[in-house]
């Protein structure tokens, strides 16, 4: 079977009037959420470190960093940008394989768009093809792969970045087949990196790399024709079990990204419905922390394994602790990078409520799911049982949901004209003569000034 | 065990005064052999196509593509001199793992080098230190990492690049301990692209992205501290066995690089004792091509296996073909990469004696040795066992052999004066107040006029 073959030849010869409007709009919303993410990470030490150490390294400065302003050469920016877009592990997440969708390939293809005229509407079909191409083939290799230890948005991600910024660079199939050889054998990316500053670099690595590959194929820089499939290609040498066909069946007709989601709460994944159901009972019964004598949690078991952190000191350990999430969920209604700060952590008022959080696993209760209890000082027991977190494929975060996720994100670093404008070019990238307009609009007033 | 963390302690730690004679000089005479293939390789299509792609992004021009002239950032340049470098594959092979060690180490410090002073002792020192790491991570995991479909002289010459561009960079042992993860995570290369252009490219890439990472990790960029020997880290993931020791036993009392070997001839390793053997019967009965009649081979299995192209149309099929190398080993004494061109391929006198080679498989022929019987037209049979190939460890290249293939390899890109004062440099490396200055000799004076 020509897996590699099949994946190329529908990625170069696929039509934009074949995508459904509502897989249009999911990548709207997706591309969206990534830009929040990558403006919002901007700041942060990891992304510093990265440009003290690289920038003078960089040819033309043709490609932003998002948020930022410093221009780069295209792969530097594609590294930089996605970094930036996984630094608080906000972005997208494609339930079936976990991977992080948007960043390798956004970060590839919109710094691509600053140095050749990219339509909108060529940017977002390229967009939906990486992302097709990156979790089809996650999908062939899922779990095993993933359970040995390989971080999947690397090395998955790496194929998407190529796909779509092959399909940008208008690859010949021949080409765009070597253009995904040469990304598979460049798919890198461990697990055991998870927890520090490598995890955010393997979505920046999978766009710079995948950049470089369909650059490559460009130039008909001959790889195998069979990366993928062969006996030695990704497949069966980065996983024990492989099923091509989850590649190539009907393709054109399903869309992963149809099936990405959005995470409302800045931590794992896990302790959403604990934070949902916080929040839930906070806004209904208009909670004060002052009034709640003591909050019990009914849990997936995994939740204390992964999250039981019960006295947190710096702000991400709050993020591996179910008890300080339930505590800002119930004070501020929210659980953004603002509720994971170290003052956040630290405060008396949420170690308070913290320490008043009892939490016990119950093997009834699925990952989904999650039953509070709050007894109230007057005597009164509030109770909630969530079926679905919010974020979750079954109950998805509204438009609305995404753009105030997206206003926390950017807050203190865009003004709110620029939020608004940011935000109004995300939702119609896809009408814009010239998509790179999104990445110009990302960078603070001020910040130009300052470098001009 | 702290496995990282002590080959980082190692690398960072060591002293160029413990590094005996005997080890020095086989660094030299690993160092040189790289520096012929990389110039005789840098007019291939190979490092053509790549600079096109490329070149056009490079960053500061700070360091030299061999042989050519052309000049890129370190990273860049990095990439392209590993890919000349392995190009012909007639570059060195640690025979225990089959690494080609040199290229990704020397072509990440060579680059380092002409950005920042280094002296060649202090070059030659990190050339032995990346080239130990690399070799030790490899033969902690071979042969099931290479068996499962690895390229190890990818996978595991980026530990070898990030190691040695770190001991040049003056790193901590933390940041080494960081370096050796970064490298880790990018760790990658596929058996599977054999016989394409992404063979090359392999420990082109380990140069770049080993650099990168000791880059990185002098910005204090953070990874595990167990990147080679957690769960999920590099030794786990990427091979089903895995054994630390063979990365931490007798740390400075053996030297990988002392094992270090150089092929002869610029083919597939399998069919060098038959090579040997016709070039010896050769010269020992001053053989003309004319007066054979036959020449019968018995040969390992895997030869035929491997090499049993019987009419071979161009170069590189040649190159799998033992009945058309015998054919140039009779006939022009050598096997080089003249003699794997497609004119060579493809004259009459050569077909003429090809077509009189017979070989079959003998099992009780080991893989080192090839039995030969030429019957002559005027009757004799002229007859040669041998025993261990030339190039093998039991029978080293000598210095002046080694000469005499570099000669070959920059024939008609350099002068014989260029060549002499380039083997001078590669000799004296270790004597060198600026290491840069070999990069620079290999530049011919005819193409720096063309530039200027």
């Amino acid at each position: 079977m020509e897996v590699t073959r099949t994946l190329a030849r529908f990625i170069v010869g696929h039509r934009y009037a074949d995508i459904p409007e509502a897989v249009r709009h999911e990548a709207a919303r997706s591309f969206l959420n990534w830009m929040g993410c990558a403006v919002g990470g901007s700041r942060h030490e990891t992304v510093e470190r990265a440009l003290s150490a690289l920038a003078e390294f960089s040819g033309p400065p043709e490609a932003t960093v998002l948020g930022r302003g410093e221009r780069l050469d295209i792969m530097q920016a594609a590294l930089m940008n996605g970094i930036t877009s996984h630094t608080f592990d906000f972005d997208d997440t494609h339930l079936k394989t976990v991977i992080h969708p948007s960043g390798p390939v956004a970060s590839a293809i919109l710094a691509l768009a600053e140095r050749q005229p990219v339509t909108g509407a060529d940017f977002l079909h390229a967009f939906i093809l990486g992302v097709e191409a990156e979790c089809r083939i996650g999908n062939s290799v899922y779990p095993e792969h993933y359970d040995v230890g390989w971080h999947i948005t690397g090395t998955a991600g790496v194929f998407g970045a190529a796909a779509a910024a092959g399909r940008l660079l208008g690859l010949t199939e021949q080409q765009m087949t070597w253009a995904l050889g040469i990304a598979a054998t460049q798919s890198c990316g461990l697990r055991e990196m998870f927890g520090t500053m490598c995890k955010p670099f393997h979505p920046g690595n999978a766009a710079k790399n995948g950049l470089l590959a369909a650059l490559l194929a460009q130039q008909n820089f001959t790889s195998s024709n069979q990366g993928i499939e062969a006996k030695r290609g990704f497949g069966n040498v980065l996983s024990t079990g492989f099923r091509p066909g989850k590649i190539t069946d009907r393709l054109g007709e399903t869309w992963e990204i149809a099936l990405n989601t959005y995470k409302p709460f800045a931590c794992g994944i896990v302790i959403h419905p604990a934070i949902d159901g916080c929040v839930q009972l906070r806004n209904e019964h208009r909670l004060q922390a002052e009034d709640i004598d003591s909050i019990t949690l009914k849990t997936h078991p995994l939740v204390l394994e992964l999250t039981g952190k019960k006295a947190p000191q710096v702000g991400l350990e709050g993020k591996f602790s179910v008890y300080h999430s339930c505590a800002v969920a119930l004070i501020y209604g929210a659980a953004g990078e603002a509720q994971y700060s170290d003052a956040c952590v630290r405060d008396p008022n949420v170690v308070a409520v913290r320490d008043r959080v009892q939490a016990t696993a119950d093997g009834t209760v699925h990952e989904d799911q999650v039953r509070i209890a709050i007894r109230m000082k007057d005597g009164r027991i509030l109770e909630k049982f969530v079926e679905h977190a919010i974020g979750s494929l079954d109950r998805p975060m509204s438009d609305a949901d995404l753009e105030a996720k997206f206003r926390g994100l950017v807050e203190g670093i865009l003004s709110p004209d620029e939020t608004g404008r940011l935000l109004k070019l995300c939702w119609d990238v896809s009408t814009l003569k010239d998509a790179a307009e999104v990445a110009r609009a990302s960078v603070p007033a001020a910040q130009l000034r300052r470098q001009a």
